[in-house]
């Protein structure tokens, strides 16, 4: 049971997408004999990963030579001196490029964790007593919303656990991206639609902000094909300022969205709380969340009333331990969360955050449900599981971040195969 | 006067300080037969500033082969090109490590601008037509706050220009952050006021918030120093939750300082917000924003009234656009704006946007005032000249950042002699 030292190992990914999505993933091996690998990742849209391995570089010396059990022994701890690094806070601090390469090295840790535990990791979380999953949580900054003493109180002074065959038998239900991004054709839309009703999906989100008739064009024909009892959410990915918001959402409202996603910068908390202010009459809400870049961010969206809907992400807050700490905010303030999803793995990653806070923390699915894309599981080792529009709990142990050995030899930069014909194909240009 | 292609040049330098601070440094080349260079930066504590040179790299392309005249001719859209790259947004967006890439290439360009224009930058944005100022700027996301045409207005429709001799004479007031550091022995902290009084200086900065005990026996000892009539500061570089500040700050509240600086999170607008309503009826203001990483944070602790004093950065702000934006946003809500500086080279560079602030944009003295430390200006090729206690205004052209052929060639990465012999010194234990 010795877990050291850690040996990370680095590289990046990319698959022929658009946009052409990439991952810095790390694996932490141990000198323990139980052949358990940690992974962790986290993704961009294609450059910038090289930025983030930079910074997984810097960061990786926290890591190495440590044992597992000293680390999660004081996880809060572990957390803050990877955040708080005296130097690199000032390229942060918990923010960008340092924090994702954080996340990505958390992920790895909590994959290890709840492999050597033999668990998938929401079981991990769901068993955990509560004084030690409150002990993963760096409280700092948010104590003035929330405060450690105050969790323990809210779980009842023992575990965080509420029955899990709800979870087991029908899954968390889910809402699909993948049938009106921005450029299919009406006919392509149509298509993805009809098939996805006919797979059971019911919560479908559609693109819109770069231009209006379109935007209007679309959400008719989806709002059609869909019918009046299905729901639709819009996302604008930070398309607007806080005025054109409110009046482009204006003119979308007849369509009936349960939410306006992501309507402005994600750094603009007082501009969502407006939003939210003029929309709430028409029945919008607003979510945001996937670049909402820590806790403080989250914590005072809470506080200004500013989304209706917190979307959280695996892979740019710092892991799970930062997730947890917005997920009780979360429950404090009465506001679902709704995970994002999508780019690569964080379908993977997430579902065993919201599965956890379904079971201990919310126990409610009540406006609840996580985003889906059906893109890029094949590189996993334990793909989602998706069955009647829901994520069937993972039973493998672990995060479900661990890659197939063959796409991590393919797409492995630069040594991989889709790398040397990439680099081929531009030679003989 | 064709100035294609440009060459971007990036190395970093570490000078023996604690933190050991480093900056990447971009050098602009042309093919321009003038001999200029642009020269910018962006510093870091010791570590990161790696992940800042490759955050560098994966921007130059925006850079390269392109004419200095379209890019300033088009200020506006080159600034959106380099912070919104459809890829690279992910991994900030316009924070941390790839904003701090985004000012030291700006900054070298802004250099390069006002050197073809044979003028200091301050005087090069003094001469400037408002519509060529203001078409430099993103308003991006500031519109609830600020709009171009209300700016326009603002400025009387011509040139936002005032007379200059004040500044010319005089220079524009500093105070020091160098008598009162943390760990400093008592005597050492006499012994430097005593001096600086000496030097003229009338303002002073005090380091807090490790232990209230040692605060309080080192403020009273700076104030018996300095005596009632004195100006003094405290700064708790974010060491604080928001009701500790609060509590702590009502300890130290008797020795009557101006602000207390980065009492919490940079990220906490809310809690700034907080902070300063508790503090109002002390007589203490807050202050913050060397770590506020863009202008949509600024506009928030602004239309919060989460701050009394600002604090802008000239390396961590996308460069002179971003600031721009900041200065004319504190002039609406009528804040003073009181420049971050130390580091590496930050006197040299916010220099020249708080004289131009005063010349063109607050045309008051009230309250304001820049921060000084006697620190590595040894390095650069025009370093900032003090005055009693003022900054004489730059006579050169450009924008001061252009450091001396042999620094550059001493501390460069990994070839410079210090390096060489750091290095030497650790094969040698």
């Amino acid at each position: 049971m010795h877990y050291f030292p850690y040996v990370p190992f680095l590289l990046f990914l990319m698959f022929h997408t658009d946009p052409d999505y990439s991952a810095a993933y790390v694996v932490i091996e141990t000198d323990a004999r139980d052949g358990l690998q940690g992974c962790g990742l986290t993704f961009t849209l294609g450059k910038g990963t090289e930025v983030v391995v930079c910074a997984v570089n810097a960061l990786a010396h926290h890591v190495l030579q440590k044992d597992l059990r000293d680390i999660v022994g004081d996880f809060r701890g572990f957390y803050r001196q990877l955040t708080s690094d005296g130097q690199l806070r000032w390229i942060g601090p918990e923010k960008g490029v340092v924090h994702l390469a954080t996340a990505a090295i958390l992920n790895a840790v909590w994959d290890l964790w709840a492999k050597q535990e033999g668990k998938p990791l929401w079981k991990l979380l769901v068993d955990m007593d509560a004084r030690t999953l409150l002990s993963c949580i760096d409280f700092r900054y948010i104590t003035d919303v929330l405060t450690e003493e105050e969790a323990y109180g809210e779980s009842g002074n023992g575990t965080f656990c509420f029955p899990e065959e709800q979870m087991l038998m029908h899954g968390y239900p889910a809402y699909t991206t993948s049938c009106a991004w921005l450029g299919y054709s009406d006919s392509t839309l149509k298509q993805l639609c009809a098939a996805a009703l006919k797979d059971g999906w019911t919560r479908f989100k559609v693109k819109v902000g770069a231009d209006l008739q379109d935007d209007i064009r679309r959400c008719r024909l989806i709002r059609d094909m869909i019918g009046p009892e299905n729901t639709l959410m819009m996302d604008a990915n930070q398309r607007w300022d806080v005025p054109e918001a409110v009046q482009w959402m204006s003119k979308l409202a007849e369509f009936k969205p349960l939410w306006i996603e992501e309507p402005t910068s994600p750094d603009d908390i007082l501009g969502h709380a407006a939003i939210s202010k003029a929309l709430a009459p028409l029945g919008i809400g607003v979510a945001t969340g996937e670049q909402c870049h820590n806790r403080v961010i989250f914590k005072q969206l809470l506080q200004a009333h500013a989304l209706q809907f917190l979307q959280i992400d695996s892979c740019r807050l710092g892991s799970v331990n930062e997730n947890l700490s917005v997920l009780l905010m979360a429950k404090k303030f009465g506001i679902p969360v709704c995970p994002h999803a999508g780019g690569v793995g964080l379908c993977e990653l997430v579902q065993h955050l919201i599965i956890f806070d379904y079971i201990s923390v919310s126990t409610s699915l009540q406006d609840r449900m996580c985003e889906y894309v059906d893109h890029l599981h094949e590189h996993f080792k334990y793909p989602v599981i998706i069955r009647r529009a829901s994520y069937l709990p993972p039973k493998d142990a672990g995060y479900s971040t661990e890659m197939k050995e063959e796409s991590v030899k393919k797409y492995q930069y630069p040594d991989g195969e889709v790398w040397k014909l990439l680099v081929l194909k531009k030679t003989e240009r």
